[in-house]
């Protein structure tokens, strides 16, 4: 560790949800950042372990969330928006402008087609001019880009794992232009921590469906990076899921390959190789998500189904952390030069 | 109810298995049935409900296992084998020489191909001239064959559910040549009740993963099926996943239409309208795994991916009941002439 | 079956929440019962199964939802509330005027005393002069009365387990005056069915807490029954938990002997011989709530702590069924002079 | 961070089970420890991460098992059994005689009585000579005794929950001599690793039961340090249970306070308040498990129960943390005169 960095402030807006704290959660333990506003316009004046009982007893617990009107934001370099979607585009110009950098964890800037995304949010798109400023916090796409940016559009859980796992194919264009199906299975901690009575233990507990089977937001997202990556239209089936678990998304992907004798297995451990955050299993391997659990960890490994020219991905990760709060960690330790894996580096339990 | 119905005398080989558990369940309950038999080579001597102790405080509880030396066969009537692969086998012709009629929960006499089921099973088929004479107990599509038998072959968990989700479109030759993806998920209890550690409650829990990515024992059986269906070679990719959760299975299931127009909402209702066992749900519904547990019903939803030409196929059940003691008892019914839901009108709970 | 049996035409008021929708599928599988009547405001007008997909499949599905105001009430002969507190209050007198009997499932009428139940629930009871009317409704404590009855005050899932457990030791007077400690572990669905965020699967999975510790409403209901057992003052502390389960109660009871060398094992056995849906467990047994779901089932077990003039009584059962509707179903059964287990019969699966 | 301190080797033996891998996570990420011998029998010559998957993809996944017979223990400075009891007793002063500070997370030098451990662990003990050494590894008792400590036995789960409960009213002598009543539910991981059919998933999902309540081996250890605490009898009834849950423990304390005007919330605050690990919640509150799940933390809470002389002690702790691994590292780092909390600052998750 650098000793001799000094540390930064950042501000979290929103944090309420699951995703928000774990962001919370992570921040206050990498070892260059302190988190300087906690931002929440319904929590405000609340010290945190009183809303999450959870933070009883560490120093981060102690900490008052305070409304957004009573925030001193000059000495931030970094915001993260923890929010629902609309939030971060109506206010990250002023973060801008006051030269804080801008982590989004939510959909505003993910589409680059403002039309799109007005369809698939039934809302208008307020900074429409923000779009082509906001780079994609995927690092093991887009290191490059991230380094410099100012805005950054994390993925969210479905496309981290989607992307990842189809990566080495698409880049190098060895699928067919056959439909590639993504059968995904997330824990409801995705579904986040409003009341729903679908979301009742009793209602998920010993359950399992499949939902949004007419069309899911990520939809759209994940069509726009998959065509991105190979260079040309993608078809695409995405069928999500809900498991009764709290975390973890299994994403089993499924996509023909032009020639069968490609070697996918070594494509894999070749292109993820130097990756900190991404393992390729040996064959024969079938990951699980408990394995990744709290950790900003993705586990993939590839199949060749008998008697068949598919591949078969299966891809794990965290949807709190990989797919939320842990991932727009590793864009801030990018963007701000330093080592990728800072304040990252937990590992599983069995 | 029919009040002149005399009751006939079955027994139950093996039982100590989950699917084993809930035949005898079932059997309990039925009307027309007396439990004559219970035989546990391991369990000899023991009362049901002091190995099971959900059974305490019911009649059937109180009923001893015997040894199959000790039995006397000759009031059965029925017998069904709730045992691992090789029993039955080894022991229908005896009851069959008695004229009992059997019916087998596992595996031994389900493939019609001898080589196919030893290669799969890496044993010796010893009585390779039983596999003719069993019918594939599935009446849904085997009616009018089960009224006959004298050797019914059940399937399971993951054949039943597949094979209900795509006989329509198959009889109807409606799906192209493009492999069938069945990614199915099953509820733990699938993998028996004997101790491993990969089935611990800490294992399983808030956990998920594919397993036989390689090929699983189910796949030949799947794929002779679906291809006797549509009467021609269907290329089957069959992934299962372990849920966290006791019971249950669902499978999605991705198949390519000839033609896009095809009204396959229209045709899965024809098809299962007289069905007291299967429920075809309303367009976008997403049928939950809870909604059949404990029961011997299936739910199926029909979708269509956004800007596809492929169908989604959306089935549950009960893997414990439609997949394993329910299906015997229905085939049961069915060969006796009796009304084919006797026994098995439980609902489901929230 | 005594087959020349009318049926008779049965009404439920509210059943939206998970008690209620057990109660109906109970009622729906009764030999002698139709239910002429699903009242609902809030969802009138829909069909059973597309509010409680479950449903989908069964006669009962079809049922349609209708409002209160446009309810013939002049067929039932018996009407159940399934509602929140103070709807049965209100409109009980109504049906009993027109000769209907009622089976209250809510806590409108358990308490004797009219001033601590209007301070438990902080309203002003509203039909006073029902109370001293209503049978308190478990049948293994009040069986003669609840023959006659008119009005019935069905207890709920901890009282029940309570009273069970300790009603053996209490009746004799064989209790010391030192407190009666009740450690209750309950199944989320006892915390109903509206949308929460403390009962989502993400707050209660892989999670245990204690919860109103400063007092539940169903310390005055335990302590008004546990005195009248004895006929003198109970102390009684009394810690309800939730457990990370759908369903199932658990208490453990911890009692003082006046004497030692008491029988507890006999006493228990003896004062349960008869019942039906009562099963003292054989010595050095531990009850499981998954052994009694789904079923009307109390099993109880008790133990003699080493070195200790305590009991532990161990008491476990269904907290919807046993605790809920299968109990009211035991009061009509008992009420209209039928076979006790009418309908009752279901057993547990491992 | 001291930079200059300089790591230390240690040797952790045995580690298959959950306790031990936990211990490997910790240590792992301790920032003066290297893990240089990770010994197992069963497991030599496999790399850890092929043994437990999550574990791929950081540096310790690589690491080698080896057997005890090809160890090299001449670096070691401290060594940690992960065992099951008698193996640590047959080898500790092996390491002693060598100058290798010993760890224990096993039983073996728990019981100050050497007849009382015989008659509860059914052998004999081949080190009683080490039983007077051996300094109980309870820091919050026991700090100063532990500093200067070779040889440390780790309390486990129950001993650690319970005694922390009861300390501060103990070592005043604030309650009478009534029974002191412990209802405590474990997560299943408390039962280890080893295939056994009753802890299996389909076993354990949707069940909660009491166990041993003829006797538990944790009895003997908690009674012996409580009565050190009051320094004289207690009367202890100790009743587990075991929750549908991987991890935690919640343990329901009943004691009878001399004083009814004790200020028990006072009391707790006062006597934990430069503890690091062992929060205590405002009145009224109920500590989760989840709360303290993957973390060293302990939560208590302190209630009066209504009309009572009794107090109630809500205490939750990780089982496999403070109950196990977590323990014996913040031991280690009183022992070695470090910061107490050094690699055991990690917050939980909602």
């Amino acid at each position: 560790m650098n000793t001799t960095q000094a540390t930064i402030n950042v501000g979290i807006i929103g944090a309420n949800g699951y995703g928000g704290v774990e962001l919370i959660r992570i921040l206050a333990q990498h070892p260059y950042v302190n988190i300087a506003l906690l931002i929440s316009r319904s929590e405000a004046g609340k010290r945190l372990a009183d809303v999450f009982p959870h933070f009883y007893g560490s120093d981060i617990g102690e900490r008052i969330y305070i409304s957004p009107y009573d925030a001193d934001w000059s000495a931030l370099e970094v915001c993260f928006f923890a929010t629902p979607h609309t939030v971060a585009m109506s206010q990250a110009q002023f973060l801008l402008d006051r030269g804080i950098k801008v982590i989004d964890l939510s959909a505003d800037f993910r589409l680059q087609d403002r039309l799109t995304w007005e369809q698939w949010y039934a809302t208008r798109h307020t900074a429409p001019e923000l779009i082509a400023q906001a780079v994609y916090g995927l690092p093991e796409l887009n290191r490059q880009s991230i380094k410099g940016a100012q805005l950054i559009a994390c993925p969210g859980c479905y496309p981290t794992a989607t992307q990842l796992g189809l990566m080495p194919l698409l880049q190098q264009q060895l699928l067919t232009n056959d439909s590639i199906i993504v059968d995904a299975k997330s824990g409801v901690s995705g579904a986040g921590r409003s009341a729903k009575t679908a979301m009742l233990f009793a209602e998920r507990a010993e359950n399992f469906e499949a939902y949004a089977t007419a069309g899911h937001r990520h939809y759209p997202e994940i069509k726009q990076q998959l065509e991105m990556m190979q260079g040309s239209e993608v078809n695409l089936i995405f069928t999500p899921h809900l498991l009764p678990a709290v975390r973890g998304i299994h994403a089993t992907i499924y996509a023909k390959l032009k020639n069968v004798d490609t070697d996918v297995q070594a494509l894999f451990e070749q292109t993820y190789q130097d990756e900190p955050f991404v393992s390729v299993l040996p064959p024969k391997s079938h990951p699980q998500t408990q394995s990744v659990a709290m950790t900003n960890q993705v586990q993939i490994a590839v199949a060749r189904p008998p008697h068949s020219d598919y591949v078969t991905i299966l891809v794990v990760e965290d949807n709190l952390i990989k797919g939320a709060g842990g991932q727009a960690v590793q864009c801030m330790n990018v963007m701000l030069g330093w080592q990728e894996t800072l304040g990252l580096r937990q590992l599983a339990s069995v």
